[in-house]
């Protein structure tokens, strides 16, 4: 992008709720499209991929985060930098398993769903929010790390929390790059 | 909305980049759905009349405007209160006609397009960003004023600027208006 840097501020932020009922235009739109509940989770996954894979440029080059050195780290910067940046939210992050790789966001907020009650009639199976999953995993493509992400918990089905959960894949990549350094 | 005024500020603005790109994947799906642009620009202007009912309110409760005695009051909120609360930027206002009924909006710049360099193969009619007027139509409809109001020019189209034409109609409700005073 050829717009000087000191330019940006002014132009970075815009109002939420105009964000939040547009998103809610585009899943009412997808729920029109597609009869099956998995269907659109899975469109809005694709979409989140696609949205992921450009944003994530200009996450590193406005978060200016250094290399990382562990799925921990990488998590942590998730929540901590990216939903920070992005949404204005910052949710806890726990690791799940022994061998480090599978970690869960836990949302208290989520400005997503701010003006959604609850889902759609008949519409019990959908992942309002599924397009996170996709911008997450399509950001995290970008960096070579391959993950699956997906909602385990969503206060819109009546769980206490809403969570996330990414599980990184290639493990032994991970390794080759770590007898690297 | 039972939230706490003092709790809201942080949670006001979201990053711009994950709006653009998630309208942008909004009119790309509406694209997929309708082939003809006319349907795809009823349809977004459609889903923006439903947003700018929603938005008004908070609108009206956030920006503290007093009631206008006149269109030309009205279209300067509009451009100098709302476009810079919603999407940080203030069109220029111009009024079109001997009756000031008739304004438009310039826009020198439009953060909804900052992705696009240019309309999709065959979708030479689309009104990318009709969305906008869809919202504001909603948004005076709510406050009692009807209004017709379309895309007159768009960079997108090889236009010199970006201009949304806002009419304002029931000039007699307005003289009733006017008389009670």
């Amino acid at each position: 992008m050829s717009r000087p840097a000191h330019q940006r501020p002014a132009y970075h932020k815009i109002n939420k709720d105009l964000f939040v009922l547009t998103y809610g235009a585009l899943v009412a739109q997808l729920c029109k499209d597609y009869e099956k509940d998995e269907d659109v989770n899975q469109y809005l996954d694709k979409m989140g991929y696609g949205i992921g894979t450009r944003l994530v440029e200009d996450f590193l080059a406005r978060s200016c985060v250094g290399r990382c050195h562990s799925y921990s780290e990488i998590t942590d910067i998730i929540a901590q930098v990216a939903f920070k940046m992005y949404l204005g939210i910052t949710p806890s992050v726990t690791c799940n398993n022994s061998s480090r790789n599978e970690f869960s966001l836990i949302l208290d907020k989520n400005p997503l769903v701010e003006f959604v009650e609850e889902l759609p009639a008949g519409r019990s199976s959908l992942c309002y929010c599924n397009l996170l999953c996709g911008i997450i995993r399509g950001a995290l493509e970008m960096v070579h790390l391959a993950a699956d992400v997906t909602f385990l918990q969503d206060r819109l089905k009546g769980d206490s929390v809403t969570e996330i959960g990414i599980t990184f894949l290639k493990k032994r990549e991970e390794k080759k790059y770590r007898r690297k350094k």
